[in-house]
């Protein structure tokens, strides 16, 4: 299967994350957003939203979404529970994650580390600290009762809030306050197969 | 179970809706978000992301996100499919839904139809359209090909993305150009125990 994408986008690296865990082999096609090529006529016909990863089957089906893609690799293994609720509440995490979670913190750490915070941006940046912390101080409640998300194991729920939570610095969100989460940033880092960013 | 929510919103008809088609019986308790009732410690401590729609079991235990609710609600049922590439397609459009969507159209709409279109919010209530119309256009896209949005069934998508489609023009998006997602609206209003909004 191949993967379009850039390792350096908290989304792509959610995929390349759940891969390593896994040990799937995926051939990656890098995929330069700030160059438009997204926008390109052979790209908009694998993924309309002009958005990466992109999953690609052997047989030219293609999937986006990095979650969706997420728990399509984890399918029948350990990282997505067979339990209908555990599944219902990795769900949970991860819309939150890509309504109330990624538009304030993967768009802030992109304002200031892709584009170097330029001063026409300055103010949708700042604006994006509130709902930022909002996020995490959810994620610290919930990882001050269960070591993972989703009770004691982790999950795919885990792999995609991670995406962004461990390079939230990168978006000026200050993580040392947040204990329980930096707690569970250590656990995943030393999950094993564990692979980084970029 | 019990459902705390608003029939008027979006994201709990999607619940009402999936329950009717599969006669699940669910106890509403109305919560006004504009009275500001998703804040109380209450109802904090069943969702601390202080939104609507919650699903509690029985048991205590509760769920939030509304498209997390519709799958866990049709789990093992024939709207939402067993095959594994299947239900992943469900969630691309679930988590597009929610990414690029919903921000624009249900936000459109709220501002539109509940706040009475104030002068304050007008630029921001403008600068939702051209993300509405993309949304629609990629929704428009596949509905050419498919009479569905995964296939020729319906499916948990087409519950979670007709939950604000159809009230689109609520929020200024006409839909008359987009003669696939009218008539995918006919289909889904013709679909056997179908309940209306509201």
């Amino acid at each position: 299967m191949r993967v379009y994408g850039d390792y350096a986008s908290g989304n792509c690296y959610k995929v390349k994350l759940v891969a390593a865990l896994l040990d799937i082999k995926l051939d990656w096609i890098h995929v330069d957003i700030l160059k438009g090529e997204t926008h390109s006529a052979e790209f908009l016909s694998k993924n309309p939203t002009a958005k990466i990863p992109v999953l690609e089957l052997n047989d030219g089906r293609c999937l986006s979404e990095s979650n969706a893609i997420v728990n399509f690799l984890a399918r029948d293994s350990e990282l997505l529970p067979r339990d209908a609720f555990d599944y219902a509440q990795i769900q949970q995490w991860q819309f939150f994650e890509q309504y109330s979670h990624e538009p304030f913190i993967a768009v802030a750490r992109y304002i200031a580390k892709y584009l170097g915070l330029p001063k026409e941006r300055e103010a949708e940046y700042l604006s994006k600290q509130e709902g930022g912390h909002k996020a995490l101080q959810i994620m610290e409640q919930q990882l001050q009762l269960t070591p993972y998300l989703v009770g004691s194991r982790v999950t795919t729920a885990d792999i995609c809030l991670y995406g962004y939570t461990h390079v939230a610095e990168e978006g000026g969100f200050e993580l040392g306050k947040y204990q329980a989460i930096t707690g569970w940033i250590d656990r995943i880092q030393s999950t094993p197969n564990y692979v980084g960013m970029g």
